[in-house]
């Protein structure tokens, strides 16, 4: 049996879209000779649509699309997902559904039973979870259709009490197929290609897994979707972040026709210590992922350009190259704005780097507009001495000329905050964070760093000088990040410790590096400071997501919390 | 025996807090003689605490609030709401739980059966939801204890497929105890009596419902604990919005010691037409949750003072009225920012409305700030037209002012936006989309101007020339918000039928007042400009919530979905 795999990008609601990516991956299939192709989870409406899912016009708009693609699902059969209608009053509205189309007709549906509602996912708002599980005959071959989260309890997963391969092995499978909708980040990769191979070791059957790429607002789905033999040897992994169709061919004894990639999927290193590696990781698919997330950010909002300060540090530097890359150098304006704290070498950095990259870019000074601020504050303000009110004025200041540029040519603002800096408050609210997508959210500061050496591996793109000046402000003389944060290594490390592994005080401070000679005041220091700033994290613009715990819709924490401040 | 019901404001994850208020609670029921006193869902760590309950740190902070209550609990018995581990392994970590607290011990731990999962609850995010009832046992009488949502299940309600009062039925209970944390609408106060009211009229047994009072960021817990009989009379609603203990004394046959209160609790208006009302409605209870909403947020917030905008428009003026009646006149700065564009009235009347207030206010003209932005972009901007970009500047340095003002002086800066606007992007972000807290932000413009006439109900506190001027942005000249958007109660009426309602354009275009004389055209054009939009109401500050579907935390959409845009 012929099945195709359809790795593709949806744009969640364009349902026009979204219904001609799937027929031409229908026609594509046919003409490969493929018996059955296979696409992701909700491709008809795109993953994940959210709020959406509570009005009916939309889900509406789901069954149109259903019975469009089921006309093209002629001598093919075809699995789409979709969300469908609950016929029963009791439980929610809606099952997350896998519909398995052939002969133009709807042969039948399977539901997600495993509904995650945890980090970014929602699913338990809309879904009501299966309770009846059955496999779909096809040529001759019982086929047991999943969905995403279903392959990923194998009965020792706490957060479900039901493992649906399980129910649909009673009724004897010759196939497995798992259409998923599963975002990168940087540890999941490696685990995706586990579960999979762990499910195909348990029930000793082959399984081909289709995912979706390509990035929604936040989220990046970076596909690598993929086939495992009966035996659990890899087949193939299809392409990491972007669109791939593929044909396999299956034997009758569970085996491919194609050769067996050599290179055994390896489970991952159970010495893995994330403490020591993961807030100063740097790979290559994270640099992906973040270009991904720009470029699709972009385009299915409708723009083409963006712009974004440049300031001579190290954030702006690395967002800068990231952009060029993702929409082109000639399509990413870069605005330098010294005032009179702003250093030398600030400005001539930047512009080192736009001569680098061959971006355009523009110096526009705030100096005068600072000091007509400062001058009609003057009755108010009297002689207050100068601080963080003043210090703010400034990054507002630029905040307002990059919107008011950006409104009036029609870019979107590229913000270049890290996660450091978002962790602890380091930034001033419609000033330096401002903008429409944050680039570095999700990335410390020491990856900054470990992204900014990766990207100048081969030449020299950012300049040496901002690599190594130390990190500032420049709101006010001599300013330092130091002078207000820890060494960014020992910051990082505490943050890490706290928002990735949701770490109380009493466990960071017995862990090392801080074990040894960091003082444990610092540790509660640090939480506080996560913690007060809830406030400001709320107001912040999406961030593109590349660890496991980002800010923004997946932690989801009380602003008026009193937890450790 | 004597029940008491501890109505009592707590603040989300201050242990010391919360505990010190709960034991405070059990001595004064004590002192009344209870043999039992009720506290509310999760009062030991506050409601809704959120990711916190991902730390196992906060877990233990609550362990070690229960075993700190316990021990006053000697010769009442206390029911506490916390979480609770969960000691299997199979199931989510924790259960939303009720302790029943006698002699010094744990006597029994009541799990929630029906979890919320929608608008601004997340609870399946967190807990397992039980799967075993039991009653407990005290002086002879079997208490069936319920959580919140588990009483809204009278086998009728969809989101859920077990009605945990059915299960405890089996074990012949005498009382039911309900603990809540239910928030406020405008929709929700009569729904609850109605919902206490029926459970008891199903079971035939008197019911006791402990809510919680105060606001959590957006969110307002307006207390009204009731009480009813067994034969469905309500004995007594407790205040709302604010803190109350109360004793009542149930007799052996479920009536009550005291007099019945001689109204009934009336099950809403079936006729009920929301279309019509909800839109432009104003009650005083809607008034008192923003009042109450305004206060939590400072005080736990730790400030005490405000600052807003004061443009002589209609929604800063009743944003200013309520902030006053919630912090003290005194503690309210407003700052008037005329500009070029601004008519002579503004100015004057924004001046009048805080000398009828008595509240502290400044004048801080945004010209010359304003004419050196343009100054400054004058090499890029060259000769093209004034648009959108020299609009937004001026909100932006209004918006500067403010932040300004406030970090100098220790303010919250007050966001004055409503609803409308809001749903049609009609706001600059940064601009006058900037603040630490939206007060209007669930109001629809029509509801902003029935406030204003409930405010003046007494005496013209508003001045008339602030309720009678087409509204107006004034960022050029001769401006009114008509030139951009429908008349506000034709665009309301929309914006009701879709946010609200979750109605699709089919559904719209066939209602009245659209039906009659409105062109669908419009319909549509509204619909696409609050999906386009969304990207700047995710950027946006908390919004006190009074409707059942607010802004913010409960209602989730993508921002680059491309549905009706």
């Amino acid at each position: 049996m012929k099945i195709a795999l359809a790795q593709q990008n949806y744009h969640i609601g364009n349902f026009e879209y979204n219904t001609r990516k799937i027929i031409d991956g229908i026609n594509w299939a046919k003409k490969q000779g493929a018996d059955l192709v296979l696409f992701s989870e909700l491709c008809v409406c795109g993953y994940p649509p959210r709020d959406f899912l509570e009005f009916d016009d939309f889900i509406r708009k789901c069954y149109d699309a259903i019975d469009t693609i089921r006309k093209h699902a002629d001598t093919i059969a075809v699995v789409v997902g979709a969300p469908e209608r609950n016929p029963v009053t009791e439980g929610k509205d809606l099952f997350n559904a896998a519909f398995f189309l052939y002969e133009k007709q709807v042969k039948g549906v399977a539901h997600k039973t495993c509904l995650p509602n945890y980090d970014v996912f929602d699913e338990y708002r809309y879904f009501e979870p299966a309770y009846n599980w059955n496999v779909i005959e096809f040529k001759g071959r019982k086929l047991a259709i999943t969905i995403c989260e279903d392959i990923w309890n194998l009965g020792d997963n706490p957060l479900y009490r039901k493992c649906p391969m399980d129910e649909l092995m009673k009724h004897r499978p010759d196939i497995m197929l798992n259409i998923s909708a599963s975002p990168f980040d940087y540890t999941h990769v490696e685990d995706r290609k586990a579960i999979v191979k762990l499910n195909t070791s348990k029930y000793k059957l082959p399984m081909l897994y289709c995912n979706c790429a390509g990035s929604q607002t936040e989220i990046v789905f970076d596909g690598g979707s993929l086939v495992f033999d009966k035996h659990s040897n890899l087949v193939k992994q299809l392409p990491l972040f972007e669109e791939s169709l593929q044909v396999f061919d299956l034997n009758d004894d569970g085996t491919f026709a194609q050769p067996v990639t050599t290179v055994a999927a390896d489970l991952p290193d159970a010495e893995f210590n994330p403490v020591e590696l993961d807030y100063n990781l740097c790979t290559p698919e994270i640099c992906q992922a973040i270009v991904t997330g720009i470029r699709d950010y972009f385009r299915k909002m409708g723009f083409s350009k963006a712009i974004l300060g440049s300031s001579g540090g190290i954030d702006s530097a690395v967002t800068l190259v990231l952009a060029c890359e993702a929409l082109g150098n000639e399509n990413v304006r870069a605005i330098l704005m010294p005032s009179q704290y702003s250093t030398g070498h600030s400005v001539s950095d930047a512009e080192l780097l736009s001569k680098n990259l061959g971006n355009p870019y523009d110096i526009v000074p705030i100096q005068n507009i600072y000091n007509s601020f400062l001058s009609e504050l003057k009755p108010l303000f009297r002689d207050l001495p100068f601080g963080v009110a003043e210090e703010n004025i400034q990054a507002r200041t630029r905040g307002n000329l990059l919107m008011t540029i950006a409104n009036k040519f029609g870019y979107i603002l590229l913000n270049t905050s890290n996660k450091s800096e978002l962790a602890t408050g380091y930034g001033t609210l419609y000033g330096d964070m401002a903008g429409g997508l944050g680039v570095l959210g999700d990335c410390y500061k020491m990856q900054v760093y470990a992204l900014a050496k990766y990207i100048n591996r081969n030449r020299q793109i950012i300049p040496q000088n901002i690599l190594v000046n130390p990190p500032s402000a420049e709101l006010r003389p001599g300013q330092k990040d130091t002078d207000s944060l820890p060494d960014y290594a020992v910051l990082d490390s505490i943050l890490y410790q706290y928002i990735e592994r949701r770490q109380g005080p009493k466990e960071i401070k017995a862990q090392a590096p801080i074990a040894i000679g960091i003082d444990p005041a610092l540790v509660d220091r640090v939480l506080k400071l996560v913690n007060v700033n809830e406030y400001k994290r709320n107001q912040f613009c999406p961030i593109i997501r590349i660890s496991p715990k980002a800010f923004g819709v997946g932690r989801r924490l009380p602003i008026v919390g009193k937890y450790l401040s």
